[in-house]
């Protein structure tokens, strides 16, 4: 039993006040399939340009992901570079090329289409729910996305989000998302668009999820260093996801168990945390699971009370 | 056995995306000593002008608190006023006119010199030197500073740190004091400065202990509704000491058992939280030590993993 990861497959140039870097893998769908790895199968769907280089597929390969659904096509692959603010808390888009990814229209294998778990990337709504369509009988579904699609193509992205179980989105989107300001009355609306469960993601001040029987709170693991916060955010949703679909733990009468909710977004937090340790992928060359376990109870002795 | 808090009373007016109020009693030995005083008893020790309302006196007094440090001279009471940004995490001070309070030489009465705990409001370091010095025996010292002092007074402000149990700060005051922009290292160095346990505020993202052994992260209670900061931090403080100091926890050999110092930063996140319910000191008119009690149980379900 897998889970499907669906989105984009990239490369990235970015700078931080640490330094910089011209050209590394990138890209939500890598992000989360690396972290999610950890915890379960993982297949993903995505689209590369002729110059997607062997050494990251056999990255990707080497944490037994399979890539049977990664298409290569003529052309480049997905370009984007952006540059961090000092504090780290904001970034710069300098440059978005989108080359192959810009007619991606995610196909599924066969072998991807009975599994169990499916996960979207930031991509189109129309696509996310193309794949969906592709499942059968998919019993958690959840994502992700952002502003543009929020702003410009809205009654789209409601209509992809009535057939998802969670939606992880950052507090900037859940105020666009809800036009509410206050993260509680965004959440009561968010939950009325369809998906029973809703992370909050707030970069290094922690995560929330909410659902409508109670929410759960998490401070941001405290690093002493972060070199780089890209594809934070989507290693905390492959922990997350990777975590519930890993254990096999599905919605039952619409709802999840509340304890392994927690769970995931410690796992999702204790991810997002590594992944800013290193330059883009970097740090998921070495990461193991025993660090990850010691890191979820580290995470648990600073928080209880 | 009582705590003694030593700061400022004044008359604040704020305006905040919910209003305004031209004139409110305020000030941060007023928020400290109300928060604290559901917790331990409480004598104050700060300076008023004629204008001093007594109302606002019987208000405190209406709360158990010891007023009789509470020097009324002649002039008018310490007045500030500001407004808040639109998400509330930033404030513009408009105008503050010291009146009395630029004279103040806090004093002790007799009857405060022996009790076992003190916390200095956020005034002079060589103001609150002079109080640590009226004490005997004190058993449990800290308090709260500022930019203006980390900034201008520095030598001064080392000096008095020196002699503190603890230090409760936000997050933009830590590095300023420490030269390190990362918490953790940023708190390294300020344990080196005199305090044992540091507490950073970080507002509505909540708080983080830091001793030397190990650190304990709390995420922000989440408010339905926001009404006014003003006093949140001092409120915190007051529960956090207030805790403390009601429950007799003291340092031995030098720390303080570290459940308890957890105990304390929550019951400070839940004074803190209160207080932001109503303009000014308004929630502390009706609030109930069972209220606080089950905010308290809240903040266990709503971060238990």
């Amino acid at each position: 039993m897998s889970l499907v990861v669906v989105g984009s497959v990239a490369y990235d140039a970015v700078q931080t006040p640490h330094g910089g870097v011209d050209r590394m893998l990138g890209g939500a769908a890598t992000y989360i399939a690396l972290s999610a790895s950890y915890f379960s199968h993982v297949k993903v769907v995505a689209v590369v340009g002729e110059d997607f280089d062997p050494e990251d597929h056999r990255l990707l390969a080497g944490r037994g992901i399979d890539l049977d659904g990664l298409e290569r096509r003529p052309g480049k692959t997905f370009f984007w570079s952006g540059v961090y603010s000092h504090d780290m808390n904001e970034r710069t888009t300098l440059r978005t090329d989108l080359n192959v990814f810009a007619d991606f229209e995610p196909r599924l294998p066969d072998s991807y289409r009975a599994q169990p778990a499916l996960v979207l990337g930031n991509i189109q709504p129309s696509l996310q729910r193309s794949v969906r369509a592709q499942m059968n009988g998919v019993r958690l579904v959840g994502g992700d996305t952002m502003n543009y699609w929020i702003q410009d193509h809205r009654p789209e992205l409601l209509e992809t989000l009535r057939q998802w179980d969670f939606l992880l989105i950052n507090d900037g989107e859940a105020r666009m998302l809800s036009g509410a300001y206050n993260l509680r009355r965004a959440a009561e609306k968010i939950l009325d668009l369809g998906p029973h469960t809703l992370v909050i993601k707030r970069g290094e001040y922690g995560a929330l999820l909410f659902r409508r029987d109670g929410h759960f709170m998490v401070p941001g693991y405290l690093l002493e260093d972060v070199f780089d916060p890209t594809g934070a955010g989507d290693s905390f949703a492959g922990g997350f996801i990777g975590y519930l679909a890993g254990a096999g733990i599905y919605p039952q009468d619409g709802q999840i168990e509340f304890s392994e909710l927690r769970r995931a977004v410690i796992y999702g937090s204790v991810m997002g945390s590594f992944c800013c340790e290193m330059f883009g992928v970097g740090r998921f060359r070495t990461l193991t699971r025993p660090e990850i376990d010691a890191r979820y109870q580290e995470f648990k002795a600073c928080t209880e009370f």
